[in-house]
């Protein structure tokens, strides 16, 4: 196995592949990153997998022989990426040694066989469908934060994909908030997918560092256990999970007493400074007073209080009601429009973000009990 | 007390003081920054202080009503950096309660009366010196580095800033290297004053933060416990460590056997890649072959090997030694020119690492012991 590939090129194809490599394995190969030559393609595939996710990328090279081997992630990405621009050439020796040579700088690293690397799988039927990367990526930021990520909670710690007749959405709660996000699509078949919210947050990372104006489709082939990401040279492989998601849309609060329009950033530079002074106590609870004209936003610790104002345009009756900063600075961050629409029921009842028109996105935040003594 | 501040200007100074917090103190006004307001002066002037640093920075306000407090530097900085620009309204009320008013943002902080708070010292007597800032900057980042972070290894963990006739240096070593960094400057009195490495790194990071383009005078007053920096409104006060510094001048090699001269980023990357492979071994050890024309740098792990070459000018004999990377890369990195010289004696005696022309650097690199079972 020999080939020459260029060094810049080579490092964007680690960059990708690396989010997929174990790190606290036990496994020495699955911090491993498979290297695989392929003559006729004239690329060299670099691979690698931690089991519930893998990623496989190509990049251009001269193919002088074909081959395989495993080599240690963090140790080839370290050297190739201190080399100096220009020519690589990676060669397989006697004894899974493998040889790194670029201009005067001469590596030699021990390979383990790649028999052992788990197989980065192919869906060949033909159950497929597209979402434009842009779309699929907005899809993943406005949603992902909103999965649980405390693994014992099961079906939560996943992120819900689905495919309606004229719509494609992506859902994510853990118990405290939900977020909802959902874009209009030309019609596919009805489908459920879902996917661990670590996993789509990394697909997420590599759309977004793939981030070239060019507007390019991702395509998702889906079997019973994996669906798989293609983008131009890149396959992710992601394991389903099983079982029942949420019946998300029975959650969401039919009533309203109360409606709000408000400034988003205004509003969240406010939530993070009362935040401020709870942040180190146990409980980061901030109240909100919605009053004619105005939100007063109010937290109270022993170190100090901090009490903020923000405009807002009222419909409905005044209410208290209180909120875990952190859920609410996270909802606003992950949007963007400049204005917003708020819904308030009861000070038990959650709290519903959405935009002033269309329904993008829907977000869902459970209220914290007020009581004088707390807040 | 009350007074009026631009938001910007606080948040400037507080940056300043901030860096003489305690972190780990158990005393709680150690983690409490003092404010106190100068009517005549028209400024409030902030400080901090771990009592081996006292920073002490003043910016303009308008003084309604003199007065001075203690707040907690973490949350009264987090509350200033997060408000918007614009004027802020400091006031203090009954009960030590601070309040802090911006536009629509209002918080109080409970805060601790300042007779507790250590005095920022003066020294009044005539016992002074200036450096300019640029040439005191580059001292301290020439030096500090090589100082002893052990606490247990006493004085070489100070640096020392030694005035002589002609010249100003700065000297720091640890046992495995020296750094040392002179100056040519105007005759002044001769003296030595040592200075806690970490404390002179701090100083070193507020003139670089302070770096605008004018050239400008730091001011250094002395006492026999004392020194205090003085550069435009802000004052740092540093203890001065007691005891003889190393006779540094002694141990300064008279001898070499082996002159080189090598392009400083070509070795200094080469050394890095070389340290790639050793790295997460028990020692990170590096072999340079020296030879005519070229130096070979090389490493072996049980991962791997690497060797490197690199172009050198060569005076005297060929000469194998080793070196611990980290020890290298800081000192190569500490310098700018494009070219240095380096001094060899036998294979276990310490490099000299000096400039082609002039005297501004010496640094001292003392060898590993080469076995080939190890290196």
């Amino acid at each position: 196995m020999k080939f020459i590939c260029d060094q810049e090129n080579l490092v964007k194809a680690l960059n990708i592949v690396s989010k997929a490599v174990s790190m606290r394995t036990t496994l020495p190969i699955l911090k491993g990153i498979l290297i695989k030559c392929d003559v006729s393609k004239k690329r060299v595939f670099l691979s690698a997998s931690d089991l519930d996710i893998s990623i496989e990328t190509g990049t251009e090279a001269l193919i002088e022989d074909e081959g395989s081997i495993v080599v240690s992630a963090k140790m080839f990405t370290d050297i190739v990426r201190k080399l100096p621009p220009g020519e690589v050439v990676f060669e397989l020796k006697e004894g899974d040694i493998v040889e790194v040579k670029r201009g005067y700088s001469e590596f030699t690293l021990q390979g383990i066989p790649s028999d052992e690397f788990p197989r980065i799988e192919s869906i060949e039927d033909g159950n497929s469908f597209s979402l434009e990367k842009t779309l699929l990526k907005n899809l993943i930021k406005g949603s992902c934060f909103a999965a649980s990520t405390e693994e014992a909670r099961g079906i939560i710690t996943g992120v819900l994909l689905e495919m309606e007749k004229d719509s494609v959405s992506m859902v994510a709660l853990d118990g405290y908030r939900m977020a909802i996000v959902k874009e209009v699509i030309k019609g596919d078949e009805e489908r459920r997918l879902i996917i661990s919210g670590r996993i789509v947050q990394e697909i997420g990372k590599l759309l977004a560092d793939n981030d070239n104006s060019e507007e390019e489709d991702v395509e998702i082939k889906v079997s019973d256990k994996k669906a798989i990401f293609h983008l131009k040279d890149t396959k992710i492989v992601a394991r389903l999970m099983e079982g029942e998601f949420i019946k998300y849309k029975d959650i969401l609060p039919k009533d309203n007493n109360t409606k709000i329009k408000i400034r988003r950033i205004a509003l969240m530079e406010s939530v993070e400074r009362a935040s401020i002074i709870v942040r180190e106590g146990k409980n980061s609870f901030i109240r909100f007073s919605l009053e004619e004209g105005q939100v007063i936003i109010s937290s109270r610790a022993e170190e100090g209080t901090v009490r903020e104002t923000v405009p807002i345009e009222i419909e409905g009756n005044p209410i208290e009601i209180g909120f875990n900063a952190r859920y609410m600075i996270d909802t606003l961050k992950a949007i963007e429009d400049e204005e917003i629409l708020m819904d308030f029921n009861t000070s038990i009842s959650p709290c519903l973000v959405r935009p002033i028109e269309g329904e993008y996105y829907e977000y869902l935040i459970l209220p914290v009990r007020l009581s004088t003594a707390s807040i």
